[in-house]
């Protein structure tokens, strides 16, 4: 993916300058952190997904369409969302965390609101809830086509801090 | 995937005729109904998910481990637990449904037991009440080593059936 | 309850003239409706629960502390935020139907973010998404202590229209 | 309530001895400390709750129908087995505690499957999964007519152990 890539603005066409959105995730530590972890993430890759924004507290993830991520009727899969949105939750949580703890996702609800048919699909996390112990976040997730965006569905999630032993 | 592959048995290796639980079910019109929609799911496939038993008000799907299948500490993702726990509890609903009838999820809840550790992973899906519009199942997901199940997630799920306009 | 009640209003105590929150509601066809129908549930009443605000697509509720409202430790018990997150979600669903038409909620799902300590709860219920045979609403229940109201749980709720038959 | 009221039976109407249900529930550590704790929940005591069964990792409260209890039309209204089943699925986690830990409920999820109309509703929860921080568990809420018990709603349901500090 280019950073100039349209693709990586979760709002569409108009923003001018993308690469600006990148540069300080990968650069600082946090963004780093994230970004190491999610590499990891087997699921992720496999699934064409990518990190398109990290800040504390917020997370963005994206995957463009393919006809390996569909159910029956070549719509993206609901697990597809449910993939992106649990995962933008847990490193939204994980945002807010000491470099040495884990995140491990407890539960998440979701309601699946209208078919997922786009080019691409966005699930944008945010924290709705830092606890010491668990920490709840809520996502959004969008399909897009051109510069249309359509929430298909919403996402409750918690997440468990394991701290070092 | 061979008749005989002791995969297919969901208890695991003791069974001595895992052929007789796959007959009946390719064999009916049900079972080909089934088979045929989750043929066309490419996210199934690509996951390698198979169908492992269908009968009325009951399906089992069964996924091996793969790396591409993961979190960020090797096991498997939770949105693979949700992936086939979805994708049973739909069929699931859709073997009470009229063959004519097609089936989508509305809303799913899952508990994340335990980590997800094993050589493949199951989600056995009953229907807890089937309704004229909503039918609502509880899917089962578990992670097999060896001889060993372990219940790693359960899920609520609500289909609604959407009847030929 | 009196109009001039500052607890009428769910800003808190700056905003000048609550009267006006009301008296719309009551006197269109639909304040009416929505608040016969509250009146008919015996377990608002008896929890002492009142409609603050009913507009197209949105409805709050409000129940003051009492005694006979708590868990253990002398909060408000988790189910009294369900009780009129549930309920504030099925009338901002009802607002938007025919008046020939009933409302059942068929799932919800709450996160408990906070202890509910406070001298009233509120639950202000948006819809999510309106369809045909479904309608999801999300309700955010806040504890109010002086003029100070904090966010003490989230619900995602989902309703089925009724349709006469 | 007299123990030998029919109503404490969860089962109906046949069985011979209720007492006997009771007896050694009130009379261990265990009964005691949960019983002394659900005395001190004002809302079960307005609702009319009661404990009806308490062993470790399965707790039953029971509810007698009321018209102060209803929906708008006159069937229990949802947050009543919300209620119940929330309050049994902490005592039941509650009941493989410490003595010295505490309990809250962090968050559930409840799909209401059927109109709970009848004389009484029991919520009967148990543990899924024990954990050193979380507890999840299942309750099954029914209506009772007669002899005839009738599954309304299932719920799961999230605890979290709070140790004393």
């Amino acid at each position: 993916m280019k950073w100039s890539d349209p693709r990586c603005r979760p709002g569409g066409g108009a923003v001018p300058a993308p690469v600006l959105l990148f540069t300080p995730m990968v650069e600082t530590e946090l963004g780093r952190r994230v970004h190491e972890s999610f590499a990891r993430q087997g699921l992720m890759r496999s699934i064409g997904a990518r990190l398109v924004d990290v800040e504390p507290g917020r997370v963005v993830i994206e995957v463009p369409y393919a006809g390996t991520l569909t159910q029956q009727n070549g719509f993206f899969h609901a697990a597809v969302s449910a993939a992106i949105g649990d995962t933008a939750g847990g490193y939204a949580a994980y945002t807010l965390m000491d470099p040495a703890d884990d995140v491990l996702a407890v539960e998440f609800k979701i309601n699946l609101l209208r078919p997922a048919v786009g080019e691409r699909l966005t699930a944008e996390a945010v924290v709705l809830k830092e606890g010491r112990t668990l920490t709840v976040c809520q996502s959004t997730i969008r399909a897009h086509a051109g510069d249309r965006a359509t929430t298909v569905a919403v996402m409750m999630q918690t997440n468990m801090r394991m701290r070092p032993s």
